[in-house]
């Protein structure tokens, strides 16, 4: 099958063996996928994956390898880990696959990506997407589910103030997320072009050169992905405050762990999220993802696509496997 | 008046001018007060503080200048910080003054310190000491109020593990203070003599050369003030697990935040208490701070107290005013 790999370089290869679905497991044929930033951090040596690459798709099960056909010939999404399922595993009691030890995760650790024709998952990490749902809508179901992860993890009060700082992929869904659960937020970024797409769907934006820098939101979420975005997000929360810190980037810089202590901030980690809320979320047709699509290429052209996807203006980039 | 002033350098000065309690404040006549990091850091530098050190001490009200006169003769203990008490103030309506955007706190900011034979401090934060506490225990009560902070941000459950990093004083308050609320504790140092204080008291302790660094840990308390404790601290905190940071100590170095995304860990900063629940746990006689006194000093000695409590083997250093 056509597959798109990393292996020392990022190659398309035309001749990949199709995956077999082990026992729980299914085949889910590739219709449409999405480069994400871990994408592109993992061609630079990040985790020190090879295989496919690739974690965002949507696609149609083709084939199951369990006595529960029920998916069979649906269209699904699939979350990137899964565990060990082990009785005594909190973390897969909890479906917190993510957390497992023992876990493996789509084109990012122990397990093939989704950019290729098909991929295989098991059955317990497999949503069937609603029929109201377009692919195009669907396929930015993770990184949604990462945005309904804050409100898994946090309980943010109706009159609390939220400031999003970063107005890249994880910024703009982040904030049109919580803004459409009608948390108070507010999205500062560098780009009026990025911020007025949330803006269009009601979203309050402000640029950084124009933001007044105090100590006064009670949630502040970090999403530019560096370090000074972390020193501007520690001098907007307020004490007591919480900081949430949702860029995995690995960059390293000097700074000051005080104010945490002083001010008793919390810096809450925050990563992906269970896929429910999320499909909920696109079912109600609150969000509108397509504003954020900056191309659409066919498999064969992927390394072109993640040439686009490095570009500075560019905020999605979809894959289409059909 | 005698008292202990930094300005440019430390010293001892025999005329100092003995302060008038404002409107709703009280004369408090120093007995014996203790020698914090904090006031050590401040003679480097630390929030360019100018004035009369200290922050901790036990004394006897001598005057008040207010209609309430219930604390008058009374011993008592000062919290460390006062604040603005406008009604719009969420910080002073929680008592928590410390957050107090128009704060003093004795020693630190905007206010003469105990280091003194007398300080003045509002009605508000001054709590009278249980008969039975006698000062040697009592002037512990604010790095103990400290340690009780946690329990007070944090909810710890009965069958989660807490590790404490750091056998100083913070770390052997922290866990003599949790342990006597029947948490699950294990201090984690360097120096035997002093895990061996803790441990007399019922405390599990081990060398951090025999403690196993895996990610096992509920809650990990870092006590050490150094950025490689908050990395062991990383390291030990399981997935999901909260990393307290209790030390302010100004240190910068290179770290990745990365890790607390990946394993969705919090980080939350833990400052100084309420002394309401730190004196119960002192009048219920469950916690012995004896074994942590290092050396007894006359006021007339404190510079001679301030070198002995720089030494590597001194935990903490009295000072005597009476």
């Amino acid at each position: 099958m056509k597959a798109v790999v990393f292996d020392e370089e990022l190659k398309l290869v035309n001749d990949y063996e199709k995956p077999v679905p082990q026992k729980g497991e299914a085949l889910v044929r590739v219709t449409l996928a999405g480069i994400c930033n871990t994408d592109y951090e993992i061609t630079k040596g990040y985790m020190g994956y090879k295989g496919i690459l690739g974690h965002e798709a949507v696609g149609i099960v083709e084939e199951i390898n369990d006595e529960d056909k029920s998916l069979l010939g649906k269209r699904v999404v699939a979350e990137i880990s899964y565990g060990c399922k082990k009785p005594e595993c909190p973390y897969c009691a909890e479906k917190l696959y993510r957390h497992c030890p023992e876990r493996h995760t789509l084109g990012i650790f122990h397990k093939d990506g989704v950019f290729a024709q098909y991929f295989t998952m098991p059955l317990e990490v497999l949503f069937e997407v609603p029929e109201n749902v377009p692919d195009e809508q669907a396929v930015f179901v993770e990184p949604l589910a990462a945005a309904c992860e804050i409100t898994e993890q946090l309980h943010i009060k109706p009159f609390e103030k939220v400031v999003i700082l970063g107005d890249g992929k994880l910024g703009l869904i982040t904030a049109l997320t919580l803004n459409a659960q009608n948390i108070d937020v507010l999205l500062v970024g560098k780009h009026q072009n990025k911020l007025d797409i949330a803006k269009a769907q009601g979203v309050e934006t402000v640029l950084l050169s124009d933001l007044k820098v105090e100590k006064k939101y009670d949630v502040v979420v970090e999403a530019t992905g560096s370090i000074s975005g972390f020193e501007t997000a520690l001098a907007l929360t307020k004490p007591r405050g919480v900081l949430v810190l949702k860029s995995t980037v690995a960059a390293s810089k000097e700074f000051n762990l005080a104010p945490i202590v002083i001010d008793e901030i919390t810096v809450l980690g925050s990563r992906c999220g269970q896929f429910p809320a999320a499909l909920r979320l696109l079912k109600s047709g609150k969000v509108d993802f397509s504003p954020l699509i900056s191309g659409r290429y066919k498999a064969d052209d992927a390394l072109e696509a993640f040439e686009k996807n490095k570009e500075k203006d560019t905020i999605k980039i979809l894959l289409d496997f059909n």
